[in-house]
């Protein structure tokens, strides 16, 4: 049996609504923007509550260390503190559980929510301050004297296995994996190409940094935390526990979030105090992060160390390959557990026939900030290292990198394919794709021959530009199930609740779409109400590329149990077989018969209203609970173009022109799509070329102000040209659905390596990320002359149309 | 076909509860109480939110005019004002609108949320002040101005019908209902008895004032109401429809209720008021209402005016009774429409048989506060006179006044009995009743006899005492239905979300207990969501002593299904048939072997996570929605015995002893039903002794202060003997409940005028409510002798015992 059998979905996979009708794949406005454009948001620092207090985090400043004493008194004594609390304070409630591990042994390395014994990083929580004024904490919190045996910090993850704290190694766990017969592959091979890579530590940096404002209403016993983000419910649920409460007593609130990417919406230490402070303290309690405590605190992310090896044939085909990496964790495991680590090792092999793999994730605790998934996490790290593979594969083989990608790349009819491994607990079976295609499209777009030509020329006439391409396989739609709610109200508004969450990337007009287009509906009279905990029993928040495909089939589910409902009611109304019937506009109405009596949705809703004894027969209430269900993720794809021209002074990268091509097998909003790859790729590149924690040999962090941390501005944005394509709609469920956020950032650093090098004129010169100026100015001080052109076909240069909006 | 085949409940009426395991019918304590002794209430006037902005309301000092000018610029120009609204500002949004009349044509008696072109009673608003402090609000209310033209107050419901305002009659319907030949019954009567009755005006005033703070939330678009109370759904539908909002956008939240009664929660200008400011002006406004406007402007009741005659034959049975009475409606016809009216033309029968019955409501405005619903609405009224006319049969057929009573009950066989009567809409369908039965436990447990021979004694000695007895039927359970959704989470807490309102009768505990006792845990395990209209889709709010019955047979419902739901899962986990398994303490287990493994009901939840592929073959989640429908309202019944002793030197009525006995079908929770009967009875007792809303002939009102408007205090409250039965349970619904929250009231005036009749020894002298000392003083005086006692057979004093809690 195909695998695709098992997951074939429920449903009518075609659609009822009039061509003129659609909804889905129209790039209508934002429904978030309403809000937003007239200063309407409401961010975590926009919530206040009468009598709340603020709390303010004290952190250590040494990086590893054995904590002696926390003298609080001359804080106490401060007008207007409140309470101070260190960790003896918290010590009965337990640390940051896991949500996404089942590796044994792990718990050890867990956060408690302020320091016991040890601290592991600087920057970590060692007291808490609470007072009636966020000045008032801020001055009370440099009281607090911490008495902290230093202990010699351990920065390197490459470093041999040591003991991290008493009975606890540096590293609790290797991710394995693999399939295959690697050893022969190797011994037969014609060629093996061995790589030494490293992707430096950066991670996502909301323009709004974190904040939580708790409150306990006595009068209810209701805790509830405002604020929150990405995972509400499932912190909601690990929140009662810690707190001993149910979590039918506790309730969290997504405001507007000012940014995602993975980073917020954690459960976090401060997120744990500001509720065990509104409990105990009986007032409610307010923290909002610094920029400084951002760059420290929050997640960081990516930090690997590949060593990866190639065994090729004389074609450049792929018979086998081997990695070992070394993932930097930080001080403690987070929330992830080692699910980076692990989805670098599951996805490394991106869109490529790799007949034996083998790969060890040593899974490495260091003192700095722990680190945990960042858009497109383990993908961004593991396709730099994938495709800079491929062109030392070309390289050794005397190809060109486009034919030795073709040559191994899984063809479409090799779909559904499936990759004898896992990742995200679940097998990878890569569902749909042209992966041939989508790169004949791209090399077209960019009239790929021109543009080398033109490089070429310029080259000759002695600048230093370059253009890379890096090819990848991205993943979305994790399942198990998602569920949303429908009501039409009497008015005629229809509310769509959902447990998923809204961190900017526009999923409430992309369900209100989909919803709009299945019910007949304007999509701007749809409610979306999402990231209450107390709207809906179940949610998954806002993660892992799954809304627009796990929200959005479970949106179509109830939205199509809703119009069925409709049609019911509605043809015994008007007297009109329901299958003759159908919704336009809020309006039900015989097909094809625009001027006949019809009944509207509010009419309907009132018809079923339980005050009415006329609805015998229905259920009450013109609303639908739609549940989908998915063993397996799906697997959009695309490919990244990057051209480059170095400056010879300075060594700064400029990024001339670049193209990303994305199947998102069915585009529900183009405009949204473009706008989450190109903002997506911002990170990408901050991550190529600018943003990295930096550390010094003590363990001090370097990169705490946006002066040191780099973010990519409008400055450093290159014209970006996006290319959308439908070729490959998932079969795994009905409206054929991908995700699409993190499509723009994958492949960022790999095609800027690649371009860097062509610049460069020197094939593999680039073995880490970010490449820094210095690095650059170092490469182009020890170039000899210019290296033949590898892609020795091309022809002409990047025309003018493709560019970005 | 018998009504009650029509009306057979679904379901199983049995219950499978061990009995050592009941929770209904204990005197468990209340939920409730755990916040309230605490401190930890959270009323109206606790609710704030930064920037809120103080309403204060200007109210017309005149009965009756016409609106020449509202001058508010000398107000407008106080520092912290913000906004000052008079009628034309708010001309766009209509009148307040119906909630339960069909009667058409009274729409131009609407109130609108400010006057418009006349004041119709001195109270009512005029203009609305806005301001950043309450004091500041209240001094620039009183800078407003307003040019009246007065107009001459019409404050007598009995005058001829005339013009109210131009085009609108002082008379805008009369309800007129009967059934029978009453022209016959008269012509063939042995006798006729004619009575002239009134009721004075008064109502529920709660110890918490009215209060309500609303504010918008421009980042969802929700519009948030706190302080609401009674009606929540329906007030959030009318509100959403008066400002052009969906319903979905308006959510109501219900705090603690400082007292209901009736009046409390009903929709007021007040309340769309500071919803509306909250919109116009974008900042949350707070408005609490002070006492003198609480006596001025919150629904008044009761006044209403009975023209009353019965045909008797010689035995002093019923032939036909006519009555016409005029109701006192006040200025406005507010949300009940002539709803108090109806239900007093419907019910007034009580449980007595009556062959021939014809009534004539008059409904009159007047230049008074308007009025509706409060506790008892109509009965307490109708049973005043129907109780007076069967003292009056007995006197004129010369009877005592039980065998009267007895002759004219109906009896118990011809239960189900149908009168050919409607009222709130449903036909009048006693559904059990043992009214006989109750009489005679009623007269054992007073010790009627031996009683009444005491207080002959004391007579003779020279002490006005006497004794007196009302019977009553009470109603409650109106339908047509309800919903209740339960949820366990993985915690093993229960949840219970419902549209009914708590306003402090006990509805959490109730709900509460009928929930632990089909679920099988502990009823303080259970958290009650109520009184919230964001959390389910409808609901029906806390009035018509309909919530136990009809919210606690949902609750019934849902609790069955969640427990079969809970029962199959086990089934599998324990490999034991369903049948065999029951919950008990929230433990699944094998019948019969307390040693036995189970699961609890936490392990259920977990199982049926969504989370989990487990639960296969389950809908996800241990949750069920129960719904109960019925057509028909129930009758509980009752009887009032009061003992009074006169002061003949200061008229004053000395309440000695009072019993209340009523027979509710099953009692879940006695303790409470007490709580409601004593507390249902002071307010009975303020409107028979001391309560009333004085006009002078200016239509200037008296009474809006505690030192005029005299509430019963814990000096007036007599000791109270309870008896409550549960002799003929509801056929409507299959714990056969019925409601407990208005019997105490009910019939506390009648019993109260027989009682101070005997004790004047002047049957029929007491003709009107509230029996004050000046009347006890004028009846004495022109007292002649003593008259002969009609209760013939009396032997005894009623024993000591008969005493309250």
């Amino acid at each position: 049996m195909s695998p695709l059998e098992i997951e074939a979905p429920a449903g009518d996979v075609s659609t009822p609504v009039d061509p003129a009708d659609a909804v889905i794949g129209k790039s209508v406005t934002r429904l978030e923007d309403r809000a937003l454009v007239r200063g309407e948001g409401c961010f975590a620092a926009d919530v206040n509550f009468p009598r709340q207090l603020h709390m303010r985090i004290v952190r250590s400043q040494v990086p590893h260390g054995r904590v002696l004493a926390v003298d609080a008194e001359a804080a106490r004594r401060m007008p207007g503190v409140i309470a101070v609390w260190s960790g003896q304070d918290v010590a009965d409630i337990p640390p940051i559980p896991f949500r996404a591990t089942k590796v044994q042994g792990l718990e050890p390395y867990c956060q408690p929510i302020l320091a016991q014994s040890h601290v592991r990083y600087a920057g970590e929580p060692v007291a808490a301050v609470f007072a009636t004024d966020p000045y008032i904490a801020e001055d009370a919190a440099a009281l607090v004297e911490m008495r902290i045996e230093t202990l010699p910090p351990l920065m390197d993850a490459r470093d041999e296995p040591q003991e991290f704290l008493p009975g606890l190694s540096t590293e609790p766990t290797v991710i394995r994996k693999g399939y295959g017969d690697v050893e022969s592959a190797f011994s037969a091979a014609w060629a093996q190409v061995d790589l030494a890579l490293s992707v430096g530590r950066h991670s996502g940096v909301p323009l709004e940094c974190r904040g939580a404002v708790a409150r306990y209403d006595a009068s209810r016993d209701v805790l509830e935390m405002h604020g929150a983000a990405k995972k509400s419910h499932w912190n909601r649920d690990e929140m009662a526990k810690m707190l001993g409460r149910s979590p039918a007593s506790v309730h969290l609130y997504e405001g507007h979030v000012g940014g995602g990417f993975g980073v917020r919406g954690e459960l976090y230490p401060e997120d744990v105090l500001v509720c065990l402070a509104a409990l105990r303290l009986r007032r409610p309690v307010k923290w909002i992060e610094d920029r400084r405590e951002n760059l420290l605190a929050t997640n960081h992310s990516r930090e690997q160390y590949h060593y990866i090896s190639a065994a090729i044939d004389s074609d450049g085909r792929i018979l086998g390959i081997r990695n070992r990496f070394y993932h930097s964790q930080g001080g403690y495991v987070r929330t992830h557990g080692p699910r980076v680590a692990d989805m670098s090792a599951g996805l490394l092999l991106g869109p490529y026939r790799v007949p034996a793999y083998e790969v060890a994730g040593h899974y490495r605790l260091t003192n700095k900030t722990p680190a945990a998934t960042y858009r497109a996490p383990g993908r961004y790290e593991t396709t730099f290292v994938r495709e800079r593979l491929m062109d030392a594969i070309a390289q050794k083989a005397g190809i060109d990198p486009i034919t030795v990608r073709r040559r191994n790349l899984i063809d479409k009819t090799e779909m559904p394919y499936e990759r004898p491994l896992d990742a995200l607990g679940v097998d990878v079976l890569l569902d749909s794709g042209d992966y041939a295609g989508l790169l004949d499209k791209t090399l077209a777009r960019v009239g790929w021959d021109g543009v080398r030509a033109d490089l070429a020329r310029r080259r000759a006439a002695g600048e230093c530009v370059g253009m890379g391409l890096a090819m990848f396989v991205e993943k979305s739609g994790l399942g198990p199930s998602d569920v949303v709610r429908l009501t039409v109200d009497r008015s005629g508004c229809v509310e769509l609740v959902t447990g998923a969450g809204s961190v900017g990337q526009g999923m409430e007009t992309a369900l209100a779409q989909i919803c709009a287009h299945e019910l007949g509906v304007d999509y701007q009279t749809i409610r979306v109400v999402k990231g209450r905990t107390d709207q809906i029993e179940f949610g998954n928040g806002a993660h892992a590329s799954r809304v627009t495909v796990m929200s959005g089939s479970a949106t179509q589910i109830a939205a199509r149990k809703v119009r069925a409902k409709a049609l019911d009611v509605a043809s015994k109304l008007l007297g009109v077989a329901p299958d003759a019937l159908h919704v336009r506009h809020g309006v039900v109405r015989p097909r094809g018969d625009p001027d006949a009596a019809g009944v509207t949705l509010a009419q309907v809703a009132s018809y079923l209203h339980p005050s009415q004894k006329t609805s015998e027969g229905h259920a009450p209430g013109l609303s639908a609970e739609g549940w989908f269900y998915s063993e397996h993720m799906n697997y959009p794809y695309g490919i990244h173009v990057a051209q480059v021209r170095l400056d010879e002074g300075t060594g700064i990268v400029h990024i001339e022109k670049y193209l990303v091509s994305y199947d998102v097998g069915r585009a529900v909003n183009p405009k949204m799509i473009e706008g989450q790859i190109v903002g997506g790729l911002a990170q990408g590149l901050g991550g190529a070329l600018y943003e990295q924690f930096n550390y010094d040999a003590a363990g001090q962090p370097l990169s705490t102000t946006f002066a040191d941390y780099l973010m990519v501005t409008a400055h450093e944005m290159p014209p970006v040209d996006v290319m959308i394509t439908e070729d490959a709609p998932s079969p795994l469920n009905p409206l054929g659905l991908k995700g699409a956020g993190e499509g723009g950032t994958n492949a960022a650093g790999a095609a800027i390596a690649a371009a860097v090098d062509d610049a460069l004129g020197m094939p593999g010169a680039i073995d880490r990320l970010p490449v820094l100026p210095e690095d650059v100015l170092r490469h182009l001080s020890t170039r000899t002359s210019p290296q033949p052109d590898p892609h020795a076909s091309d022809t002409g240069g990047m025309p003018d149309s493709a560019k970005g909006p």
